[in-house]
């Protein structure tokens, strides 16, 4: 190889993350030793650190510097409702977006017999355990509209049955902003089929 | 925002690698966190090491853990011919394809009366310099086919002239307007074997 043991390792640890395949993990790194100041030790820097720093919420499964973690600990979120995602990513893009004031749970995945991963797999105890709490009133399953997104929120829904709680679902629908000419044909079936009153 | 100062920075990092946006550093950076043994450790650790030990070859411009680089200590190459490329991703792209077997020279970029690079800015007195030594006898000048690279060679050819070197480029086998780094190596070894006075 021309670029090194050293170099290789680099771009074939770059390579391993979601995004950035081998071609793209090579310029990666020549723009990394190109810009060694800058870029290469701070991200350096900042990857050792985040890895001593930050660990799973012991109460939600966020990712974070402090367990419990700073969504966890904010007094002026609402207890009651406790939202269901199945990734920190999920999480991450509902507080973009502002979309909630409650608590968070993170499965750590979905129900899949084809990559083999069964209830024991995600935080599913966790879940049941912070449903039977008093205060809390309501289980909003916010998982993907994937098959094994619903297959998985059905199997909630019956784990959580007994639970005195409220178990609700985002909806379906035409995301704002969509162009029908764009969506899929299982978004506009659904989007039908919960047509309101205009 | 959600995730932490220390995630934020992780993000801002990764979105200023090559080939990954806002939106995909945010997947790489939750990627690292939830594989810290596998992927986060080693990585922080192969960034370290690579700006610890690698450094441009004061010969060539190569980057390489030793000064001069492999490519220059390697006796089994050919003197007397010197590939003068734009980048070190040029370089490693020609390595790759096994296209050449002589030294190169790295110029650090090409004329760009836009980018306002001159040729100060690039390492065209190294080249003249080893140009002139004695057993080199041709000057390959593999730079790319776009408009400043090709200006860039005319400049090169001129600046040349006065050294007893053939001056060569690259036949058409490259595209109009293509990247090396981004053509297949049959592409690059024909191009090779089709070189003719600049
Ligand atoms: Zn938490
Ligand atoms: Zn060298």
């Amino acid at each position: 190889m021309s670029a090194g043991p050293e170099i290789e390792r680099l771009i074939q640890l770059l390579s391993k993350l979601p995004g950035l395949g081998p071609r793209s993990a090579r310029r990666a790194s020549l723009s990394l030793l190109q810009k060694r100041e800058q870029l290469m030790i701070p991200l350096a820097d900042a990857l050792a650190e985040a890895a001593e720093k930050i660990s799973a919420c012991s109460t939600c499964g966020n990712l974070d510097v402090t367990d419990p973690c700073a969504v966890c600990r904010d007094h002026r979120r609402d207890d009651s409702v406790i939202c269901v995602v199945e990734t920190v990513g999920d999480l991450w893009a509902l507080e973009r977006a502002s979309a909630f004031r409650g608590r968070y749970h993170v499965l750590g995945g979905v129900l899949s017999a084809l990559d083999g991963v069964g209830p024991e797999d995600l935080n599913v105890a966790g879940l049941i355990e912070r449903a039977g709490r008093e205060d809390v009133k309501e289980i909003i399953l916010a998982l993907n509209a994937t098959v094994d997104g619903q297959t998985t929120a059905h199997f909630l829904a019956d784990k959580l049955a007994e639970a005195s709680v409220d178990i609700t679902s985002l909806a379906r629908g035409v995301p704002v902003g969509g162009e029908l000419d764009y969506l899929d044909d299982g978004t506009l079936t659904a989007a039908f089929r919960s047509r309101r009153p205009a």
